[in-house]
């Protein structure tokens, strides 16, 4: 399929092309009030201003949950459901076509291009949505296998249950935050001398902070408490999806985690990317996961063999001095099983999942040190250092920035892509104690 | 001192002295909108209507905040500090004493007490806060211990960190319920033959589901994102207590929980009481809890030696044939940390807790199988029955109905109790594959 073109001009290699059209919270320095928009290459469409000048004035479905647009998330919008997000989404995708049937919509009106036409240099991007709960799930196979090996050996790297259903738990809602919202170091309690027989642990500024590459699926269709999502209606379920940095304390981690898994370690932060890839979008670049050479049960069988997405995954750190390297090249196919999956084995034992509920893959590693997702596992647990410039890390140093880039697709005119999420650690507070 | 004595007839024995005071959340056939009570005897005081009909007119700290009553959850009046819910709690104590100095408020006013107090039996109760993130901890130590005995032997019962740092983990939000919503036996996945050395699981409906008898700490006030709260101000931030019955399915919990804790074992349902016992009425009865033979870190030290408290916790089940037997008794004092050391635990490292957080002690088991909060432990894993009536359960079955019931005091006159918290086990769904 040739890329859609626009009257509209998109820069060649915007994440943002008209194949894309994701969906975000903004706000301005005019209009401090968070609304909806649509990033189209530079530019924020504020979807607000633009239903109130009579865009939608050709789309009759919309009218009458135009209200939505106005709201400070994306829950309201995405509880109208996947057949809602498509129209609408095909709506703006040929309200911008080069040779659009709406020419009066916005093509040949240039006050509503002033008012809902914003340089996304001056929009300031919030949280996505209201989010209720969130849970992290452990499937990026490769990642798991790594720390499996560091922690247990080759052999039994990967626990019996690893292949019958997505390892997950349940993460801390609170601390989801916008990319760009710096991290401070935690303290935290954790071991000086691990390898020690004597357990003393000490509470003070973490050492091993380390960022974690991770996509995240936001839940539009609510399911009743009770009453399990079947597999083949899973995907429906699904809004859409963003880059997710599950930041963590791996000193505390290694000393709280038994028996009832990470907590304190994952807690203090966890950023997001702020537009929103609608499923849509990336239907596309729909591949193969990592195969399962286990027998999976039927609730968790999805049918067709390409349930994850093609999606080029890209760490960058930049220290504070100024020294800037790419850290790891990974891709979203790296996962044993696919959002869908992930879903219908939450709701298995009946869990309520609710819009705005956001689901993690887990840290998404390719099979070479090149493409870990993790220092963990990039420093095989802090013993191997890696260069950036001519400064070494094994784990992040304050002034440290670190910036995920994901993007589908290679015709540069028709990137399907999520921007960047990206996170600076600020030094530990003085707590005086 | 001697009880308070008051002009409204309050029934020897009820757990809604007037020495406690608890809020929560009603609805009435009459009038179907949520709104703030407290319990008193065998009544609801609507606080609505209370506030609506000049009944705060002696308090007027709580004047400009009245819209607080008309609220569906107790997270705004939470919101306003502890040293609000003291004056609130103590006036309500004022007007209802039987020398009370306002006897025009309430006890000279027939008109209002026909319209603000409300049989208990003839309210709806409901969630009493919107809640944000639900964390369990596990400082039951007896029930940690017990389990742990079961999982590694005696000599490994308690893993490393156990007297170190409150162990906790998230749960889910969603799927927390009032008192009375009917539990479903949930599907899963587990082994059928957990002993057999091929690890083949099935998705089917669970068969080893338990209660774990538990208390919760409602969150009041907030802290920021990166911000621990010292411990000697942890207390404040904590609105009240209530009962708490995390539901499990053990089976699934035993297939799943390695490494990254128990997740769809836990989420499909957790049941709490439905009024909020307030911090204020519960301080008469701090006691010491399970002593600690470590040294404890400085931001976890709390000052006194009374930190938890004298709640009598009682099991009941009734089966569906009706018999009826009491399989627990145990008592709030059986923990090795206290709630605020969960919450400066739990903040520790910057996470932020807002209003309307839930925190869960774990398991509340004595040293007696009698005094063991939960099934696994009370069955020794599920090898000794338990006699209800000419029944024997080992774990629950369809039609059963738990109940807890808690109390503090020994005073008839002056109780503070949680009333009760039940749940019925409907049979599983048919799900057709």
């Amino acid at each position: 399929m040739p890329p859609l073109r626009s009257w509209f001009s998109i820069p060649r290699g915007s994440h943002f092309s008209l194949a894309n059209i994701p969906f975000g919270i903004v706000s301005t320095s005019s209009n401090k009030s968070q609304r909806v928009a649509v990033a189209i290459g530079d530019h924020a469409l504020d979807l607000e201003a633009f239903a109130a000048n009579n865009g939608f004035s050709a789309l009759s479905t919309i009218q009458p949950h135009q209200a939505v647009f106005s709201e400070p998330s994306l829950n309201a919008f995405a509880a109208l459901g996947r057949p809602i997000h498509s129209v609408v989404r095909k709506y703006i995708q040929s309200v911008f076509a080069e040779n659009t049937d709406f020419p009066n919509v916005l093509k040949n009106n240039s006050a509503l291009q002033t008012q809902a036409l914003l340089p996304l240099k001056e929009v300031q991007c919030h949280l996505p949505f209201k989010i209720g709960d969130y849970t992290d799930f452990f499937v990026g196979m490769n990642h798991a296998y790594n720390c499996g090996v560091m922690f247990r050996g080759p052999a039994n790297a990967l626990n019996p249950n690893y292949k019958h259903l997505p390892v997950g738990y349940h993460g801390r809602a609170s601390s989801v935050v916008p990319s760009g919202t710096p991290i401070r170091r935690p303290h935290g309690q954790f071991l000086p001398n691990p390898s020690s027989e004597e357990k003393a642990p000490v509470y003070a500024p973490i050492n091993r902070l380390d960022y974690e590459l991770e996509l995240g699926a936001f839940v539009c269709k609510p399911n009743k408490m009770g009453e399990p999502v079947p597999i083949g209606e899973a995907e429906d379920n699904l809004f859409g999806l963003v880059m997710l940095n599950d930041w963590s304390a791996r000193d505390v981690q290694s000393w709280e985690y038994i028996p009832l898994g990470p907590f304190n370690a994952k807690n203090f932060g966890t950023s997001i990317s702020t537009w929103v890839v609608l499923m849509d979008a990336l239907e596309p670049f729909k591949v193969k996961g990592i195969e399962n050479d286990k027998e999976v049960l039927p609730y968790l069988k999805q049918k067709g063999d390409k349930t994850v997405y093609d999606i080029q995954l890209k760490v960058d750190l930049k220290t504070n001095p100024g020294n800037l390297s790419t850290v790891a090249n990974s891709n979203g196919r790296h996962l044993l099983w696919s959002f869908p999956q992930c879903l219908a084995h939450h709701t298995s034992t009946g869990c309520n999942l609710q819009t705005g509920d956001l689901l993690g893959s887990g840290t998404i590693s390719g099979t070479s040190p090149e493409e870990h997702g993790c220092l963990l596992e990039r420093t095989e647990g802090g013993k191997k250092s890696i260069k950036i410039g001519n400064e070494e890390r094994v784990f992040l140093k304050d002034g440290d920035e670190v910036t995920f880039t994901g993007v589908c697709g290679a015709d540069e005119e028709a990137l399907v892509g999520f921007g960047t999420v990206t996170g600076r650690i600020e030094p530990a507070l003085n707590l005086g104690h």
